[in-house]
Formats: structure tokens, sequence, C-alpha cells
């Protein structure tokens, strides 16, 4: 259970995570957050919005970004520096959210590493894109 | 339940939403995204890290800013345009983390809006720090 | 974050709150209470029954009232003394139900606040209401 | 799986249901109402409550109630027609709360029975007592 170090990482090297987002799973990330706020949890009101129906949190989609660094890419012993995130459409209930992480540049002596993050649905549309920059387990 | 317009945000306008996150809101949240990495939910991995113990993932942070954002300043309408997340501290299950979010910048021709936005856990340490885009409700 | 007291709280002044209520709510309110009634949790059940499927369990209903009291009318810091509950109309999964409060009495020598209490569905239809009487914070 | 019929009632009949009240189900308690009201969700705010602590939402105590009348008395096919709740002692995470309910008056021309109902803490306090009005299942 150890991720990869800064050495043991390339650029252009590539993972992903995809998921079905669920309306279970908003509502369970209304949990956890107390967001309920009503474009997710109230359908009356979502119908009358642009989207017209309930929509995730796009911070979803930003989690699924956590799942890749911390899981695959470097993977366990990661650490979290920071991410940026720009929300460019709506994931919606049941929507398919692939996110990617791709390794775009390397500092071997402060052991930072960046990656281009991005957040794909199932018809190829950007949801999310943005850069992380995290440090690899050491050893 | 109409949030504010960009016309009733001003410049040093505060808001704020506190939580205690807990071990279940942790395992909750790894439900939601798929993030099962170790240091959250493998108490013997996590007993080996720098932190000694589980901790809760950085980006339920995010989530609490979101819910600031979408329920409270400038509340429901309002569409996230982007957030930039620096992560300056662990969250330990059990702690409890106030999200405040800050007008800073208002742009009234493209109905834009920039927030600070921190996350300070029970002893006033900053775990989270950023700023937030957001185009608030038209009406 | 302190809730109304008395003084701010009038007679005829309202508030509200409103959810969809899924499967996953009924189910996780199953959890919570235990109450795995097959009118909620089996299909095969319920579908003999006059509802003809499984609907929600009414009580959940209460739990919205008790989130406009504790959240908004009064808000923080309010004791929750009594509530009465008529059921009239079976809650489906599915059904966006809101909760309203309206004060209609008040005793400002005992500090207590009596609001009618009502959940509406999405067709306008009443599904519960009852009289809940509380204790507002007193600064 | 039919429940009792009103001629298989008797006055003085009770049935109890029992369950540890944890800090998780007070969490999912919140999702499902989301009442996130801070006496329930935020440690730093509610250590200055009179509760020194967070404590449970009382409603789920009329949940626990909903529970021995939908499941054991007179069990499947109850028709929940109206229940009243004192709220007289908090209920604190991990409190193990009994809710009994006594037959105390049948009208078997209208098929209605009156049960009191009352939700007791592991220190034999009642926590929350009340009436509840139902329509047992006719065959």
């Amino acid at each position: 259970m150890r991720g990869y170090t800064i050495d043991e990482m390339q650029i252009g090297q590539t993972a992903s995570f995809g998921k079905t987002i669920t309306e279970t799973d908003s509502y369970l990330y209304a949990a956890v957050t107390g967001d309920m706020n009503p474009a997710h949890t109230n359908h009356e009101y979502a119908k009358n919005t642009v989207f017209k129906e309930r929509i995730a949190h796009g911070m979803i989609s930003g989690g699924l970004i956590s799942t890749v660094l911390g899981m695959h890419l470097p993977g366990p012993g990661c650490i979290y520096i920071s991410q940026t995130l720009k929300f460019l459409a709506p994931v919606r209930f049941g929507d398919t959210i692939t996110a990617t992480a791709e390794v775009i540049e390397k500092n071997v002596e402060k052991n930072r590493v960046v990656l281009k993050t991005s957040c794909v649905n199932q018809d190829g549309k950007i949801v999310t894109e943005g850069e992380a920059v995290i440090m690899p387990s050491k050893a």
C-alpha cells in the first residue's frame, strides 16, 4: 500500500476513475456537507431552473479527482497541496463521470508534481477541469 | 427560495457554515466518491502515517464552501464557475470545520462575484483556503 | 448562529423548507429508526396494499417540520416542547414535501410560541398537519 | 405479514422497540430531513448550549414509536392517523431509547385504536410521551 514516488511518475502518465453518480450519491453528499441547496434536493424548485431537474453537487467531481490522486496516481502516501476546479457543465443524476489526472510537471527537488485533472461525462463532455499539485510518497 | 442578486451582495459581506466532520461523514464521502484511500479508511495503515490516524478527505472542506455559496451567499440560483483550494492542514474525525466566504470582487456587467473562501477548525487553524467565482441569480 | 427571540417573532410569520423525499431517504430513515415495516421496504408486500407501492414513512414529514423550527423559525437555540401530527395522505417516493410553520400564538411571560405546522406535497395536497409548541432562544 | 386486527388487540396490551441512537443515526437523520441544526451537527456550537454537547434530533424518538406501531402493535397494515409528542428530555448520542406503545382505547365501529406512547432512555427517564391513533388492518 504505497503509491508511486516522484521518480516513478512520468510526464504524460495518466490514471482514471469513473463512477455513475446517482441520486443517492448526491443525497449522501448533501448529508456530509450540509448542502441542501434546492437545486440538488428539491425537484419542484429544480424544474424551474435552467437545468429543469435536480442536479448533482458539482464538487462531487472534485472528489472523483481526489480518488484518482490518492488511490492511483500517485496513490497512497500522496499529500494533496492544492486543486483548481472550473465547473463547465452540470452533472445530472445517473451521469457516469470519469476523472482523469495526467502528470504535466515534476519538481524533483521540492518533491512536487502538477497534474492536469478533468472530469468527463458519458457523452465525452468535460464537466470539470483544473490542476492538482501533490507531493508523492518519498519511499 | 432565491439567493442574493449581485446588487444585493456587498464587498466584505460574509457567510459561514460549520459542521463537526465525523468518521461517518468521511465514510459516506468515500462511498460517494469511491475514494477508499487507506489514509481515510484503514486504521492499520493510517497509524503509520504522519497523521497517526485516519483523517477526513480534504475535499470535504471544499464541499462545506459550496454549502455556504449555494445556500447562503449568494444562496439558491448561484452558478458555480470555479474554485481554488489549498489544503493547509488535515481534518481529523471529530473536528468542527467552519467554512466562510467573503465577497472580495464584483463584476456587475458580467454578473460575476469573487469570494475568498476559507475553512477553519475548532482551534482557529486554517485547513483550506482559496477563491470562488460564482454568478448569482439574476432575479 | 442564534435564532429569533420571542420578541423577534410575529403572529402570522412563516418559514418553509422543502425536499424531494427519495427511496434513499426512506431507506436511511428505516435504518435510523429500525422501522422496516414492509409498507416502506418490501415492494412485493406493498403492491398489494391500498397504495400499490412502497411509501415513505409518514414521520419523515414530522422531521421536516423540525427542520423549519430548528433552522429557520425561530432557528438555533429553539427548544422543542411538543408536536401534534395528523397524517392525512401518503408520501410517495419522489414526492416533494414542503413543511411550513406559522406563528399563531405567543406567550411572552412563559417564552412559549405556538406554530401551526403543515406539510404539503407538489400537488398542493396536505399530507401532515398539526401544531408545535417551542421555546425560542432567550438571547 | 399481517398485523393484529382490532379484535386481536386488547386494552393494556403493550409492545416495545429499543435502539441505541448513535452519532451516525443523528447524522443520517439530518440527511433525510435536512435538519442541520448546529445543536445536532456542530460540536463547537453545542458545547455552549445547555446540553454541553451535540444531541440527537428529538423527532427520532417519534420514529421509534412508529416502528412499534407499524411492526409490532398492531403491525403491518396499520394506518397511522395521528400522533402527539411531548419532548421531555434530550436524547444524547449513545443513549438507548426504548419506545413502548400501550393500547388504551378501542373503537371497534370506527376501527380506531388509541395507544399511549412513550420513549424511555437507559436510565428510565422518559424522553418523549404522547398518544397515537391508528387503524389496524381489517383482515
